[in-house]
């Protein structure tokens, strides 16, 4: 049995669904999910569906060929396809703060998520000790304002020759620059420690704090050129009072940070999402 | 233009969906919503969709008899066929608590919802001039032990006569009897000031408040013949402390019960519930 | 049986709860409630208090004095004391939109504030049916950019006359004046449908749209001159997905907004908000 | 400069604030927290106090003599004095899930909470690695229902020799024996899978799937005799769909019993529950 899953998206029209429901029927396979959107605003058609194919003979090559053919060319499609026996390679990038990479570390111990994570990047040398107790190598690559471009080299060789898919910054605090921002379009997962838009770029809890909000977030997107304004993959909150201080808004904010961190990252794995207009939709 | 939407559930097999978006595609339809779930666990699926058909010559009743023949048959369909400019016609049952039934009025009167309300019916004359403020003919029919029955009838003939399509209980106190319940077999939806199964019965909060929980919660469930043990449709629940006694919880619960009770309305409103082994599926 | 509640804050220093308790005790009084906050970073110390006397000697005005004389004094303590029987009279402006409104007057007419509402006050004659409903005198002064300064006399006029002590913008269109605010310094409470500090200004839920947040906002504020940057009372939040539209956001939103102005309206008529550095203490 | 904590509950009286205020004010302390409740049913008066000694000549053992003498025995309180410079130290109890223990033990190595981890006890050998990377002791005791007695003895010798305080079953899969309730009262924390009292007893991941529910829960209670009845400390829940299979429940419920489980794990090392009625006065 194979299995394949499928992302598109393109100008809507007439007869989509029938086209591409009927093109895998006659490929023998089992639609077994799908879920559809259009944006009518401004006329995008989105699908996603996941389909089983049991007959000996499938070959995803050709699977993939014909659709092109058939389907994505006559409709003008942007699309994917992956094979869903293919666990995806996740690097991890982190500095000092350890409760996100924990939490990822644990979930990815306890087999939660169909992924790989072949190494862990720090501008840091401090959490090599927890990377090593769940057995994944761990580079320190220090950043300095004159290595920079040195550093990046560095870490573009290392995502390379692991064959890196995706990257995710686990409170990572640099900023990435355009060259792996290029590389990885809508491939590298942030959180940033605020219910964005409010309280963009450092010191968000500072901010929270000033403003005496009586709720304070945290926010997993895809990282675009523009700081902090990239398409959100997952947002959530947590009720704040004038009780606590700075500290206690940090401390309350790194489980918010983990959790909406980890569920972006489970999205991501899955292809649950599709980016377009600088905003995602989330087949849930 | 036409619009339809149709609810579908049957025995999982491959090719429905192809079979069924093939058929709209046949009849120049333009699938504008398809959401689908498959319980695997009993091997059914379901499927919701919505269709617009442009062209003049579209007929209500030809498509639905052919959809029958065509697809339904083949596959042993239970199915449901709205044409979506139906408004459906509800009834609201009310005692005394006038929560429900303000929210509920206000937004009617607001247009929030697709609906018609011919008749608020109430056991008490309490809330007649909340009715007759927004202009809906308010029945008192008095319920005692006995004139239960006789009360009942009263009630199957005025809804009768407004051909009402399925009934609320705004914190309707009284219970209702199997002979409406059959003639409103998951069209009757109720609002349980707790989340269910937890405090089933009367007083919840008496019951919550004595077992010192820290979340209330309110149940919108589709009436069956068991006691507070019909489909939930939704639930929604809210933070309380040592600090509220059970008047408190009252007051908060007042807020959960009115706004779960209006999601699960605008749902069923909206065709968006199937019911299957007692349980809903929800598209959304 | 008398019962009196005590707001205050000053420079937070050693012995002032003992100071007032023993105050309290030494007027035979019974403390039924205290909560007490010190803001470390700028050494002010707040304190709520409830007293219950329960001897027939107990004068009001004695108390407030001596209070004055032998504890607010020494502690130059910015205070306020309230008989708790006393009804705050609150006025309510609307525009158009009529969901709070109607939360708002469903709640005073179950008798779930201890409040008066003596009037509406609108820039439209639309809700005034509304208001006739639920017994409540509506003064239609409609507002342009000419006759903004004479309505504006209008209203305070209106609100002197009636003894108002707070006003609820219940989405009320219309910025309010530097001279009202003056009048009812952190006595006017605003609803904002976005959860501030995002989004400030007309039409967040354009722009909450626009920017693909999967969280919406509402936010009670008291009314400063800086538009939208007034201490926050309250707010709540809803999540949203990809396919919500504006329409969806704003019937979300709406639900939003009446609970989130309502908890606010809660908070300030049982005394539990004290505004201090634009931000505010909420006992609860 | 030291730091006490008082919690007290005690019948009702007037004056007890005063007494209470003005004794720490007689003792040159300056009270930093008061927070109180009256529960009015019954009639019983609970506080939390917290007091900061400046001068050198404080003595803790004389302090503690005097307010047992001066308060606690005139108004016949039961009562607990900590020194706040005091860690209290917790047992760690697992078997083989470790979504619990990853986070305890990531939340310890971040110094998030002012306790010790003597000893991590296990019927089951798996977690000893997850141990060993936080340097903490894995003791394994197998426990089948012939060395029950036996283990359990060992058990308490090991809760003795290293002086515990307080027990968490962090997904203990055993049910505690009378003999270690008795010994620790309202000081085992325990996590349960579902927002009690809904699905009390084994797999209620399973009874939740099978009601349909809408919301899923967990929560953490202290241990009592009967099996799941114990006063809750804290619940959460999180939302499902009918999309959601068990092994999704599961999973879900992973991430909300190891938040809840922590969050009473601070309030309990914060010294902020009493117990009282078999449910929890939390001061926060």
């Amino acid at each position: 049995m194979e299995k394949v899953m499928l992302l598109i998206h393109c100008k809507d029209a007439t007869g989509i669904i029938a086209a591409v429901t009927n093109f895998i029927y006659q490929q023998k396979g089992n639609i077994v999910y799908i879920d559809q959107h259009v944006d009518s605003e401004n006329g995008t058609f989105f699908m996603r569906l996941e389909s089983v194919f049991e007959h000996t003979s499938f070959a995803y090559s050709t699977f993939k060929k014909e659709f092109s053919e058939a389907i994505a060319g006559t409709y003008e499609m942007e699309w994917q396809l992956f094979p869903s026996d293919y666990k995806p390679k996740m690097a991890v990038f982190v500095s000092k703060y350890d409760h996100c990479l924990y939490d990822i570390l644990s979930r990815y111990n306890a087999g939660e998520w169909e992924v790989e994570i072949p190494l862990i990047i720090s501008n840091h040398p401090d959490l090599a000790t927890a990377a090593k107790n769940f057995g994944i190598p761990y580079y320190h690559i220090p950043v300095t304002k004159e290595t920079k471009g040195e550093a990046e080299a560095l870490q573009i060789e290392l995502l390379q020759k692991f064959e890196i898919d995706f990257i995710v910054l686990a409170r990572y605090m640099q900023i990435v620059s355009e060259k792996i921002i290029d590389l990885y379009p809508n491939r590298i997962i942030n959180i940033h420690h605020s219910f964005l838009p409010a309280f963009v770029g450092a010191k968000p809890y500072h901010s929270a704090y000033k403003r005496g909000v009586k709720i304070i977030g945290a926010t997993s997107h895809y990282v675009t050129e523009e700081l902090d304004a990239g398409p959100i993959i997952e947002q959530d909150v947590a009720r704040v009072t004038h009780t606590h201080d700075i500290k206690d808004l940090v401390m309350k904010g790194k489980d918010l940070e983990k959790i909406v961190l980890s569920r972006a990252i489970k999205l991501h794995i899955e292809r649950k999402t599709i980016v377009y207009n600088n905003k995602t939709i989330i087949f849930s």
